[in-house]
């Protein structure tokens, strides 16, 4: 029998619970042992849940308890996250978490340690909730130099941009709904800025590239600017926009980036709509694999953890070799990272004066029938830098208003 | 160092060879250790490839090194596959292989004869060529009770029905297009009729379900019936036909079928095309998982089995725990598994008679513009017995060559 403690009866931990009762004897089989929830630490009480006579207030009882083998951190957030899952480690517990704070910033030292103690410490559903991708990373993509990830990385906004592509509908409206409907969060901003998923994947690029790669680092940018109009176009040209979260390694350098893109429809992101999430990668030998699922809720989430658990009992006292490097990864400058965009330009394309044709050069044009005082431009790619430059000297020629919208593009 | 043999020096093992020196630096870094090619057999000789010193052309030389650890089969079939992949284990050398035949056919036993000798076998390349799915569902999926898992486990057949539904074109004009750029065997035989999908299925539902189940037993129906006026239909509705693997549990029953399947667009398998493979399974907990890649090709391939290498070289020494028993499974009888059923009728619907509409009640029905001689109907959902006996009625009502055509549907 191995005895696990969990941090946190929240919608994940009270999930973990669940998924151990629901497929207790399938699970035990798997691990080969029995698994005994012994505490589980949270601030409240619950009278009315059979946990209730389970639950403790005090980590210290957990920590101190030499028959608990295995932690289960679900709290969230840096703290005290990172005091007690340093603390289990130290102690010769291993860990697993779904914290995606912690791990991105955190990761590198923790894995560290666990390594020293010879134990391990997991996080596969703090990366696209229910879909295995942080264990099909390290264990079975071993024969693969990668050189790209790219996912969609956050259910929030991708429900949010299904929804306006599927109905037309305005940002804000969406946006609405989807709290009403407890898919957005009262205070959104950490969906709909893309900082939840610039921490995905400074965890992906951590992992698949071996050194720290600083969330602070990455180019992040919401979908708070996306408009319906936006939405037109893409759909008129058969397009989607998407909140994508990739790196990716140009000659020897890498870059990450968190930012709306419009994708054709043969793209293999292109098609995951609502609140489903998937990270496509990118190997010198494999070419492209595709991970898809339900990016959050608490039973897939709850799945992951638990899986890791069955990982860690099946192997304890080894250390499951995940690593990375915690020597810092220098990103290439989001000026220097080439793409193709789409502009939206104040003005009719019929008179498209020789200002645009000038600075984009070989461009396509795009005028909807039911928009005339704006039309549309996707350029050949160039890096952003360029980018800025032309679009600036265009303000200079016209004014500051020319310059409707700017998205990515990638076919 | 490790000292590996590599048994066939065809497409994949020519592939595995490409690949470990591609990436050899950092598949060692992996790995733990330095990975010694020491002996490739093969019939034939390579005169012109660096390999050369390496061919040996009489197994004992490998079987008797007790410097080799591990064995790389890649020649296919059953035999001399089968003797040499027992011998291997039972000498205490693991095994990967890409051989589906084996896997499918001897799987059970070999893998008890890993766990005996306390070494491996694994097989990872064997389903879904370069897609990461056998370690997956082994190691990620733990935490669920899998109730069912349907693939596009075949890239011949999808990039064919591709093709007919892009270009509206015929099956044999396809058929013979793919041959000639090598994507179809000149003898396609294996791949058309489904052999191919239903061995891979039976692999993954072995393991999934933890008993035997024999590929013999699964129904198996090819694409070589799916005509151009077929897919006219699948593209008036939106729908798309790909040729489908599936297994899946109903209540405590389980039945397994290779059929082409006309799929809603919603469906996460509608989106695969060309010669991309990719497997949906379904769980308890975690709900749709999907894993998408290259089914097939040399680098893909090898880009598997050399993660199978890089495992057996970090866990020398030690069986990894993949699973299921020798008893085999009674799967259900395909007349009491139920479907909903896309059927041409000839004749005209406008004088659809009471006998079509008495006999499969709520349906809906189609009429193409460009198809005045015939109509389809969509029938609600039951057992593939019920549906045999209504159509045999129809047959007696009207004529034999009355049904020109029936695929299952899936929304």
């Amino acid at each position: 029998m191995v005895n696990i403690a969990i941090l946190g009866y929240g919608t994940v931990g009270s999930g973990v619970v669940e998924v151990l009762n629901t497929n207790k004897r399938s699970i035990e089989k798997k691990a080969g042992k029995e698994i005994n929830v012994k505490y589980v630490l949270d601030k409240k009480d619950f009278p009315d849940d059979p946990i209730q006579n389970l639950i403790v207030h005090d980590y210290e009882t957990i920590i101190n308890d030499d028959s608990v083998d295995v932690i289960v951190e679900v709290m969230g957030g840096i703290e005290p996250a990172y005091t007690f899952v340093k603390k289990a480690l130290l102690k010769g517990k291993s860990v697993t978490t779904s914290n995606k704070e912690l791990v991105a910033k955190h990761g590198a030292e923790l894995l560290q340690i666990a390594k020293d103690n010879n134990i391990s410490f997991l996080f596969e559903a703090s990366v696209g909730g229910g879909i295995p991708i942080i264990r099909p990373l390290n264990e079975s993509l071993t024969a693969d130099e990668i050189y790209e990830i790219t996912g969609i990385l956050n259910g929030t906004t991708n429900f949010v941009l299904s929804k306006m592509s599927s109905e037309g509908s305005d940002f804000d409206d969406v946006l609405k709904e989807a709290q009403d409907k407890g898919y957005a969060e009262r205070n959104p901003e950490a969906d709909i800025e893309g900082h939840d998923a610039c921490r995905k994947i400074a965890i992906l690029s951590s992992l698949a590239f071996g050194m720290q790669v600083d969330y602070e680092d990455i180019y992040t940018e919401g979908i708070t600017k996306i408009k319906d109009k936006d939405m037109a176009y893409a759909k008129y040209l058969g397009y989607d926009i998407k909140l994508l979260a990739s790196s990716k390694k140009i000659d020897n350098n890498i870059y990450a980036r968190v930012a709306p893109m419009m994708l054709g429809s043969e793209h293999p992101l292109a098609n995951v709509h609502g609140v489903f999430n998937a990270i496509l990668i990118k190997g010198n030998v494999i070419g492209d694999v595709m991970f898809y699922g339900k990016g959050a809720g608490k039973l897939p989430t709850a799945s992951a953890v638990v899986a890791d658990v069955v990982d860690l009992v099946k192997h304890m006292g080894k250390n499951l070799m995940y690593f990375w490097s915690t020597e810092k990864m220098r990103l290439m400058e989001i000026e220097k990272v080439p793409a193709q965009y789409f502009i939206r330009i104040k003005g009719s394309s019929s008179n498209l004066d020789a200002n645009v044709q000038k600075l984009f050069g070989a461009i396509q044009v795009i005028q909807l029938e039911t928009l005339n005082d704006e039309f549309a431009i996707i350029t050949e790619e160039e890096t952003e830098g360029n980018l800025n430059k032309k679009v600036e000297q265009l303000k200079k020629l016209t004014d500051d208003e020319t310059i409707l919208s700017i998205i990515r593009l990638e076919n």
